[in-house]
């Protein structure tokens, strides 16, 4: 252990004060925290270059004094009962707030710290919460991850490395092409696809690399809340397009040719968050839209591979023949989110661009995450645990749907359930979302309203409900409560 | 599996046909790979909605052209001896090279594409490389390391979770906080550390939020690329400041106060790549005019742990008292480079701002690690493993020294021996550094020259030798070797 401490010879003061003061500031300060052990005399002589017995003399002080203990055996440690009112506590402004800096900040910057609202991080805890997002995380295969982690952690020392790959390990992307084309017909080379630190990522570089200050960006109205975060930071120019039933209306866009759209977002597989799905017509009239007009497709896939009796539709990238679609995935909803991977499947002109400003960004993803993920999908596990959670996640839905109607009956309009881990129910209720957030949470529910989602006037009381984590007791209890609430 | 296939019964053609035509080419344009196994006609039939029937048609036409086979007892399988001129496969453009894309670039796109010299990413193999960067990897604890991941991946679900926390898990930051208290002198609340993807992100981070194209950073001359780079893809001006052998020379900047300088870049514990120290006295002269000027300072403290019989000198960001210092920290030197995890010290005004960019970007890092090095920390890994590492380091520095005062003579001027795992050289030699580089690279030495870390003409044949991950007879016989080509 170092102390940073700086004594200075040529002072008056003699250096056994001067570490005496240094150390019980540090003490104060909090630097050192009460019960912390202190470097032994003859390791701080050493280390700062002063007599053993100048350091003894400031140590005895501070024992004397009540700063420091020595315990038999063991050593000097930082007293554990120094009285509160000595240490200076500095008050810790709210993080969550917006700041009000003095320091300047960059455009960017200043949006940022505008955007009103950033969707909550820190949630209260609620006994059943139908938040959307997150899977079931207790059927992870945690044993088997494991087992792979610890394979390859003990395989060799070169994957501590920095990696010579920005866009990613070249297995694990030889593995995500295979997969993407024999489960999405994602038509790809294992070079065009770069790994990122989950969609959020994907989209940040997205809009960095393409999108200059007040050009236009065509989104879901309602659409997903994070990605048109991402969009107004960079100062896009935001145009909502309507979706119906069979998702993005095509013909909106189209009919608004002066805006010059540079990029359209969409989410084809289970619309976010009312849940259609993109329907093939639509899907080639928008690929024919983006090639007549220059324009670029998001398309993100973020939970594609929960599909309940439905055939699978190619995703838009495989349909795609002019280069049009920067295809995004992740492993969030499949896997878990904290692994933070996600990818990104780009057309050829943008690959070397992309890992550029990868590796300029933050270089790389961790390489060990990257060695198991690679083994947990080629050894099969990837599209078992999709099995089983399609086939679980299909009790819950269903469950789900049953309760809506049992309880709600021609009150709730349910949508998007053909699909994904989340439905969309529309209510007739004379209640606000508001109240009816507030009531719920009085009783233990959370509840997620489908208003920040919206760029324009909409229906009211329309929620999303996320069934992923929520065993079949907890989904059929909570809609049971909720309907007493909203009806009493 | 699925297989992403659209049959429509609209269609004159039978879909027996249209499955048919759709597997062969899924087959010849290398979606369905060579010895991959496709579904049971059952399963296919179901997840496709039509009759079995069509699909075992489909099926025997293909297994009777040879483009699948079956395997008895284990199923249908896409043949593994399709001649390889059936199966299109489309070349890959070179993706190191800066794109000529048809897709339009944002500003910082196209300036990063302009870039010309990113740092290299893939290396040739050489026997024996002086690159800078990597440090003894083999020393790691690997297996501590293995064990504390294992630890964690089985105690709980709850990790697997997104966190609420996009400045970092609170026990890391709290650990890290005693770390740099105790051992850098600096003087922060676990709510001021963001956890980064390394030194690079902080970088990003920074620039991003606070700076203007055409704002003026100062940066120590030569200093790191790396670095510059970032700066100047965010068009930043760059104000190249002098090193001497006590660190940037603070009068010099302070002599050009019409240059408006938002930020200067310093590297005070072991300036890059110098070597050079920063002296208390500057230290105290360059915060006393970031304060008069309203400017900031990055203290990039990337490798401060190692130094060889010189006091610690506090850090900047310790001595400071008006909230000028963003501190970034890492572990890619002390722990090893694809972990992925460094951290940034932000004065207090700036903590929230930060929080959202970073959860922006990409949410926060992946959990299981922080979780891990939390515990390698607190334990008193960390602190264990520095210690070990100062000693090898120093008999490697002190090997290399040797060698090159024994080879080289008054030949070679060694700066910057004091501290971290490289120093610089200046050779007097006619030779080019491109020359030396390539006939180095005959005999397998790796050499690195420090020219590109100069933003002004600078004086010939200056290396950089990094001996952290080189043995002890290596270094002899690199340096034995280096002297012979250059005095030949």
């Amino acid at each position: 252990m170092d102390l940073a401490i700086i004594l200075d010879s040529n002072l008056s003061k003699s250096l056994h004060q001067q570490l005496y003061e240094q150390l019980r500031q540090a003490i104060l300060s909090g630097r050192l925290a009460p019960g912390e052990r202190i470097p032994s005399t003859r390791f701080l002589a050493k280390s700062l270059s002063i007599s053993r017995f100048t350091v003894t003399t400031s140590y005895e002080q501070l024992l004397s004094e009540g700063y420091l203990e020595t315990v038999k055996g063991a050593g000097t440690f930082v007293c554990q009962q120094i009285p509160d009112n000595l240490i200076e506590l500095k008050p810790i402004e709210c993080i969550e707030k917006s700041n009000a800096s003095s320091i300047k900040l960059s455009q960017y910057g200043k949006t940022l710290a505008d955007i009103e609202n950033v969707p909550r991080i820190s949630e209260p805890k609620l006994q059943i919460n139908f938040r959307y997002g997150t899977p079931a995380l207790s059927e992870f295969p945690i044993k088997i991850w494991r087992r792979l982690l610890s394979r390859y952690c003990n395989a060799s020392f070169n994957w501590l490395d920095y990696s010579q790959e920005p866009n990613g390990y070249q297995p694990l992307r030889e593995a995500i092409k295979r997969y993407l084309a024999r489960c999405r017909a994602v038509n790809c080379e294992p070079e065009q696809i770069l790994i990122t630190n989950g969609t959020q990522q994907a989209l940040d570089l997205i809009l960095r690399l393409l999108i200059e200050p007040r050009e236009t960006i065509a989104i879901e109205n309602p659409g997903y809340l994070s990605a048109r975060i991402i969009f107004e930071t960079q100062q896009a120019q935001i145009l909502p397009v309507s979706v119906d039933s069979s998702g993005l209306l095509v013909k909106e866009l189209a009919n608004q040719t002066e805006k010059n759209v540079r990029l359209v977002y969409v989410t084809p597989s289970h619309q976010f968050p009312t849940g259609a799905i993109l329907s093939l017509p639509r899907r080639l009239e928008l690929l024919n839209w983006a090639q007549q007009n220059g324009a670029l497709i998001i398309e993100d896939d973020y939970d594609s591979e929960f599909r309940y009796g439905e055939k699978p539709i190619p995703a838009l990238q495989g349909l795609d023949t002019s280069d049009s679609v920067l295809y995004i995935g992740t492993f969030s909803k499949v896997l878990f989110p904290s692994l933070r991977i996600g990818y990104l499947v780009l057309p050829r002109s943008l690959v070397a661009i992309f890992a550029r400003a990868k590796w300029l960004s933050d270089r790389h993803l961790p390489i060990l995450e990257q060695q198991a993920l690679t083994d947990f999908i080629e050894s099969g596990y990837l599209e078992r645990h999709i099995r089983k959670m399609r086939s679980i996640y299909n009790q819950r839905r269903q469950t789900l749907v049953k309760a809506i109607k049992k309880h709600f009956g021609k009150r709730a309009q349910i949508l998007g359930e053909k699909a994904g881990i989340h439905v969309m129910v529309r209510f007739k209720s004379s209640l606000s979302d508001e109240e009816i957030i507030k009531s719920a949470a009085k009783v233990g529910i959370g509840m997620m309203s489908a208003k920040p989602h919206y760029l324009t006037a909409h229906s009211r009381c329309e929620f999303i409900f996320g069934y992923g984590e929520l065993t079949e007791t907890q989904l059929t209890e909570g809609i049971r409560k909720l309907a007493e609430i909203m009806f009493r």
